[in-house]
């Protein structure tokens, strides 16, 4: 058997007992680390656990499936996933391989940035489309996800931001003389997407005009880093000022507001970089 | 402090380890059980943590929060919670109360239904906002839903459709006379939703006309049941067949598919009912 296992977003204790019954009689335990991360790292677990991990990168997990299948069939094999196992293509992927190898699978689920981000304030089922920003280069400065953080504004529905994350890339001429040499990792943080989306902002409004405009510097955002860590973060303010917050190191993630029912502005009042911001916006919503 | 616990999906060992240290530490277990259910129930979750619980219900939760937040300020208290503490608005209000009388809050999370649909292949940032599906009666046959997916399914986007659960609810009968009397559980079963949705159908399509209908009777959709259990069941077919589909005991929800990618396909092809409409659905995909 095959098990998907979700470690959650914390911490080596965020696995369920379930997963860690697998993990301590699992054959081979492998730990999928380049979709995310915990904060903890590979040897936090090995310690929690008592076990070796292995750690599967993207090329084992793109190209050297049969390894990671091996002994599927007869044995347990456990596949560590930060987060739920299906936040991303490359695990439901791997699962179509194992199926067409006759291997059977379980999913053991955790908490992922999807679910946990309700800990914000923000109703989960107020939210639309889940959108992915991605680091701009010197020539590549895509801004494809503000029509649907549009097309979710419009609706009155708040927008989840996942953040890049750069692991194990290797630079263009690395990859062209192939040499495997990676770049350090980088993790995009809340005031970096503020700062890319307020140049969106500034593009659409020489372009369409202000009125047209599906957000600005003064919408209501709110910035969230290592959820579900003891070291958890969460600002919450305009979209200017979360461009100049910090929240220490990753993983973080953003959401753009939508319309906000009061108590959802009373839970973001909690963690308001500046409390007047949302006493006002209550003060309107109790107008209407 | 107070501690929100999520149980996760399936049975008793679906907590986090970081859960059970504090359902095993804490003054007072209390367990909310009007939102969800899980597989197994309150005496399932009593011999497992060895611990008594305390049934917190509405009336509890929404009106006795004193008795519950006792000692909050010097002592552990666990509020126990089906899949993630933030999936309904309750538990948001119970955190402003607490905040408001001085008292400390932390949240421990879990897989919920909002997550944890991802194991049926199609992948959660194609979601866009999610909907609920209530009972009707003779005289309440509410569809405000329609609009909600019909906007989802022009964006292309999938829509979770969550269903409705009546826990000790009272005839009107007996809540005019104040008789505490209260009605059998209900659980809106996959089948009973896709019958609702044909009717719907049905509604718009001599009201609108057939071409602007957001689905259809053949519109491809999902049903899952008891996910994350060792009971887990699913089955991908058109709305006319899940409507006719059994999966069992509680908790159902249903999928209305959106724009399917080739992988999300053959995701669903593994459950399908059928799985010559897959293969047709795939030959189209592949020839776009």
């Amino acid at each position: 058997m095959l098990y998907f296992i979700g470690l959650g977003l914390g911490d080596a204790q965020d696995i369920t007992v379930k997963g860690l019954e697998v993990v301590k009689r699992a054959k081979r335990v492998y730990l999928e680390a380049y979709t995310s991360i915990l904060t903890v790292g590979k040897e936090g677990l090995e310690e929690f656990y008592g076990r070796d991990l292995i750690l599967a990168d993207r090329d084992m997990v793109e190209q050297q499936s049969d390894e990671l299948f091996r002994d599927a069939e007869t044995e347990d094999i456990a596949f560590l996933v930060v987060g739920d196992p299906f936040g991303a293509t490359t695990h439901t992927d791997l699962v179509l391989r194992a199926r067409q190898e006759g291997i059977e699978y379980k999913v053991i689920h955790n908490a992922s940035i999807m679910n946990a981000i309700g800990c914000c304030g923000l109703q989960l089922y107020n939210f639309g489309e889940t959108v992915s920003i991605v680091f701009w280069t010197d020539t590549w400065t895509p801004d494809s996800y503000y029509d649907k953080i549009a097309s979710n504004r419009r609706n009155g529905l708040h927008t989840l931001c996942l953040l890049d994350i750069k692991v194990k890339e290797q630079s263009i001429e690395n990859m062209m003389r192939g040499r495997k040499i990676y770049e350090p990792p980088r993790y995009m943080t809340v005031s970096q997407a503020a700062s890319q989306l307020l140049q969106i902002v500034e593009r659409k409004r020489s372009s369409d005009g202000q009125e047209k405009l599906a957000f600005t510097e003064d919408t209501v955002c709110v910035g969230v880093a290592r959820v579900g860590s003891d070291t958890q973060q969460m600002a919450a303010g305009t979209l200017q000022q979360l461009a100049s917050v910090d929240l220490g190191g990753p993983l973080h993630s953003l959401v753009i507001a939508g319309h906000m029912h009061p108590l959802e502005l009373e839970m973001l009042r909690l963690v308001a970089i500046e409390t007047s911001l949302f006493d006002r916006l209550l003060e309107e919503a109790e107008k209407r």
